[in-house]
């Protein structure tokens, strides 16, 4: 019995095996009139047994029927995998620079090409990936998790700052994380809250194309990441991707301020409500635009304690509340993405009074991102801060989310964790005197 | 027994009445060291018995303690309120421009005043606070609500389509709606696939400040929507705004592509995924961006049949499907927007699977409002498709929730409404033809 080639059909095993293609492999496919070019992915379960899948240079993947007037010929093999590589030599009087990998396309070159479940791309092919980033320090790393980031949660982000506490405190000068772009954002936030005043720098960088297309962001954004660490002087948790689509602009971004704004662009990240932190040239050359806490000497803590029983609702005209009060009493925090100034119609405000009076703290921030929410201008609003609801001005509501469940896990009360929300803790909010009134 | 004045205590009505203040009273009040200039407004249930309230410039209202040696006094009485002008007379020649009036800031020069519920400023009160409205054609007006858009809903939809096709059907060149800003990207969805290939321009315009403000953009922004409808020459539904913060420059956004991007800039109102239709400067010339279909003769219709139940959700990390299975499996549409490309968790995928089984439609957006949706390219989106879902390229959440709502409605059954939803009605989504492969 024939072997299955990538789990194809074993006529389609057959003529894959008979022109010596296998996984990675560039193949030409003419079919029906029409011929594609690109890397074959293993079979599709909900594809038909005649049709092979390939992925197209713009990252598309396309399934051609292969009948009789087909023709299929490999254009190019795979480059085999080189293994066991010398680790790359300590040099003295360079920072260490600790690198984290979790997953996401940064890591994804293997996974891309065969659309296996898993990101998987060593942490040492991670650092080999962007030469001169081993130029401008000692890179050590470890592999923490190996997922999209669609599917972190609350645990990986408790996991994740107490190793990146753990590398501070053994001495790293830095940590850089890289990590699916997904939910970058919302890990970034929770790291700010969770590691507090860590003394050191802390940057999430991710790409927005896999590392093994030419296109890939991937090598200059962990570059600059690396850069912003060594020379950029500041502490905190901040975010580096592409500052715009060439490879020769990077913003570092406030990890409490920053949102993946766009699905595909490499410029996708930006900052909402702030300036970016800072620009970095591609020579790393570096324009510091904010304040913010200089590198330290100290120890950094992990504060991880998390309320998962905390909700993120977006309003929309016609809300029906009866759908959500399940959802809203089971809660202790709930954050909502109001209309305008931080809105919802009247028959959701008297959802927000029930949980406000069943314990629950209801957080409203603005679905418009941009400026700040203020409930004293309508009175929708007077009406919704009566209802018991507080409103935390500039702060984005993915953002206000992991604050709320962060607040409500380390205040020993309600009222405490509400102070906390209305507090700037890391840069996430303007401060409430500085309102113009 | 003394009447309470604007239901202050007998006490506060007494010093009021004693300086003369009324409603709209601008005043001066000293206390406690400082000092306040603004409009009374009205007690404030949650207020204190010696509280008065004034509205600022700025528009926040401040509650000042009136003590011992508090001091207000009167500093400008209101205008009186001119009544039974004369309508503005009829010009031959110019074209018929219907305004119809909803509420919000734009008309809420009166309830902005006092802290009423409701927006109040006539429609001829609307039409005379924009001279250069009247001199470009003949202003008609009705008032259909008198609401803040936040609580506007599928009904008031409905009727407002109606409305419209009405004011067509009778003559009108085009028509102006003054809306509030909150929702205001919904309605233009909501009339966009209600009112299909209507023959002329349909324009909603808003004010990010009322206009009683020295700086309201009601009279710009009125008399920019009225040049387009004039001068466009462009048939279909937009919306009309700022497109900078000075006087000088508006953007005409296709109805079904703008969102509110800031809560209080007069520039909030943005394009996404496209350029805006048109662009006028103050002095009305144009310039046209889009193709876009031209005015024509003809009837408007209404289609404004509407499933309400239809929910829309924003995904983020740690999303407990347990929370929202009730709101889902009582919907028959569901918009997620979900992270990257159209992404949710694995265990979000088994309830959209759930969802799908049960008859509902589930449609994946992206929270990043920018780019399109793909659930080709990774491992998480083939499982979202597998599962029942589609999606929609570069349509925004919102659209996709107005349009869902609409196409559950307007279809026969399931597959007629998914089809109806892949497929671009009211320039809402880029032709799937055009995406690249």
């Amino acid at each position: 019995m024939k072997v299955s080639i990538m789990s194809y059909s074993s006529s389609l095993s057959e003529l894959l095996e008979s022109i010596g293609a296998k996984e990675g492999s560039k193949l030409l496919v003419e079919s029906e009139g029409r011929s594609f070019a690109g890397i074959l992915m293993p079979h599709h379960d909900f594809s038909g047994e005649d049709i092979i899948v390939i992925k197209l240079k713009s990252g598309y993947n396309v399934g051609i029927r292969i009948g009789q007037d087909s023709a299929v010929k490999v254009l190019e093999h795979p480059e085999p995998k080189v293994k066991n590589k010398a680790p790359a030599e300590r040099k003295e009087g360079l920072p260490n620079i600790s690198l984290i990998a979790t997953g996401g396309t940064i890591a994804s070159n293997v996974e891309y090409r065969t659309g296996a479940v898993r990101p998987a791309l060593s942490v040492s092919d991670l650092a080999d990936s962007a030469p001169e980033m081993r130029g401008a320090a000692n890179i050590s790393g470890r592999a923490l998790f190996s997922i999209f980031s669609e599917n972190m949660n609350a645990e990986h982000w408790q996991e994740l700052a107490a190793a990146v506490a753990e590398e501070i405190n053994n001495g790293a000068d830095g940590v850089v994380i890289s990590h699916g772009t997904d939910t970058m954002g919302y890990t970034a936030a929770a790291l700010s809250f969770m590691l507090g005043d860590v003394p050191k720098p802390v940057v999430i960088v991710g790409a927005q194309r896999s590392t093994d297309r030419p296109s890939s962001d991937a090598p200059s954004n962990l570059t600059a990441a690396v850069r912003f660490c060594v020379k950029g002087g500041k502490a905190g948790v901040f975010v580096v991707m592409h500052e715009a689509l060439g490879d020769d602009s990077f913003a570092v971004h406030i990890g409490t301020r920053v949102r993946k704004m766009h699905t595909s662009r490499r410029d996708a990240f930006q900052s909402i409500n702030v300036r970016p932190a800072a620009l970095l040239d591609k020579d790393g050359n570096m324009k510091l635009t904010s304040e913010g806490r200089n590198i330290a000497s100290g120890k950094a803590a992990a504060r991880t304690k998390m309320e998962r029983s905390t909700i993120l609702l977006q309003y929309y005209p016609g809300m029906d509340p009866s759908l959500f009060e399940n959802a809203m009493m089971k809660s202790k925090g709930i954050v909502i993405a109001g209309s305008g100034l931080g809105h919802v119609n009247e028959e959701m405000i008297r959802l927000i009074k029930k949980a406000c009076d069943n314990g629950s703290l209801v957080v409203m921030t603005s679905q418009c991102l941009g400026g700040r929410t203020n409930l004293n201008v309508y009175k929708t609003g007077r009406d919704i801060l009566s209802a018991g609801a507080i409103a935390v001005l500039d702060m984005l509501p993915e953002t206000a989310y992991v604050k709320l469940m962060w607040a409500l896990a380390n205040a020993d009360n309600v009222d405490e964790a509400k102070r906390l929300m209305m507090t700037p803790l890391a840069g996430e909010m303007s401060d409430r005197r500085s309102v113009d009134v």
